[in-house]
């Protein structure tokens, strides 16, 4: 059998693993400046769920709150210490997916691909928020069961920015970049990374656990954050 | 629990999962010309195991040999009958590992990243029969068990092909190209993809199952083989 336990341990180590481009010496292209507003930090967003305070108490227990267990990159955010199982089509399930706080004003389910395939559920990649027309699933905790509708979503790549970085990079909110990682014979560049813009947010990217293990981010020499423009000797 | 008898089945239909990208239009870049040989055709390459006739027989019965399962897009390749279990550090397992025929003189696990931290191996990128200083582990089958030495690692992404295709695309053997692969909301391009020349060898580009998952290959809409040739304009 599959050591799930140990699988959700190292899931767990993902969701706070995290890479400087400044231990690597992050190089920039050539259309963006040297000196930077802020670290390019790249975190691994591992399958996790959004809870609404209503959801909580249904599957937790009536008047009761999500607990911190280890804040995340952005101020505010955190892994909670409650997990759910996660039941697809078919009653495939995925014990233990961490849930993140606080709580939001709708529920989500944010799996990899791979997660997707074992459960039987064809996700739709989606930024996050955007849950219309997605498949639902069944939350199992220990004080009771929800049925989400829909919800349930591969986040697209994205990268959260403040001001400073948007002027830096010359982006908007809602704009599609590309994030290259040098990486030991796997190597990758990651088109689609939309741009989410925010007030006190810190620069940061997330991807998800597949594509964090298709170019290996943990060996990772060099990233940089890139803007789709087209390339004009078209070798790309 | 996972239910590890349907993981097993997916990953088995990915061994022999296929995107034709005539089905896709695939236009070219520019420094490719129009006329192709060989429609390029791009295959997950799900975990697997390679053994020698003398490890068939301790695993599973002496005068024993590899029994055709499923023909593999390369003539005179197969998928086995036969499957093993993985057993990592720390005794973690991996149950029904396929393994390919026909027999090698040397056995040779290779697994996607994901494998490797639900296993507790770190993976060394390597281009398949490359596995001096590669960690080991132990193969389980049903008549027997054998502990290999080395031989563990993540295959790195390559392109099979004929003389007809190292011309076209002006490599050689041993050459980097990269993949692009345009697909909904996760659109990737993978470098240090290794051309591996051979007679009678058919155009296949194989990727793991975290690099199909990173991109989503099923739903690819346009796939594009490059050569390696540095972007003028610094864009990318």
């Amino acid at each position: 059998m599959i050591d799930t336990a140990n699988l959700d341990r190292s899931a767990i180590e993902q969701v706070v693993r995290s890479i400087l481009t400044q231990r690597m010496g992050g190089q920039q292209g050539a259309n963006i400046p040297e000196d930077k507003p802020n670290p390019l930090v790249v975190n691994i967003s591992a399958r996790h769920i959004h809870l609404t305070q209503e959801h909580v108490e249904i599957l937790f227990g009536k008047g009761k709150t999500l607990t911190e267990m280890k804040p995340l990159y952005q101020d505010g955010y955190y892994a909670a210490e409650e997990t759910l199982s996660i039941v697809g089509p078919r009653r495939r399930m995925l014990p233990n997916v961490r849930v993140l706080g606080p709580c939001r004003d709708d529920s989500q389910v944010e799996l990899a691909f791979t997660d997707g395939i074992s459960l039987g559920i064809d996700l739709p990649v989606r930024i996050s928020g955007d849950v219309k027309d997605t498949p639902g699933c069944i939350l199992m905790g220990p004080a009771g069961v929800v049925e989400l509708k829909q919800g349930v979503i591969r986040a697209m790549r994205h990268v959260h920015m403040g001001p400073a970085d948007l002027e830096y990079y010359g982006v908007q909110n809602g704009d599609k970049m590309k994030l290259r990682v040098e990486s030991p014979g796997c190597t990758t560049v990651l088109e689609d990374v939309v741009v989410r813009a925010g007030n006190g947010i810190k620069l940061e990217v997330h991807i998800d656990t597949d594509e964090g293990n298709c170019l290996n981010l943990d060996a990772a020499s060099k990233v940089e954050l890139l803007k789709m423009e087209p390339c004009s000797c078209k070798t790309h």
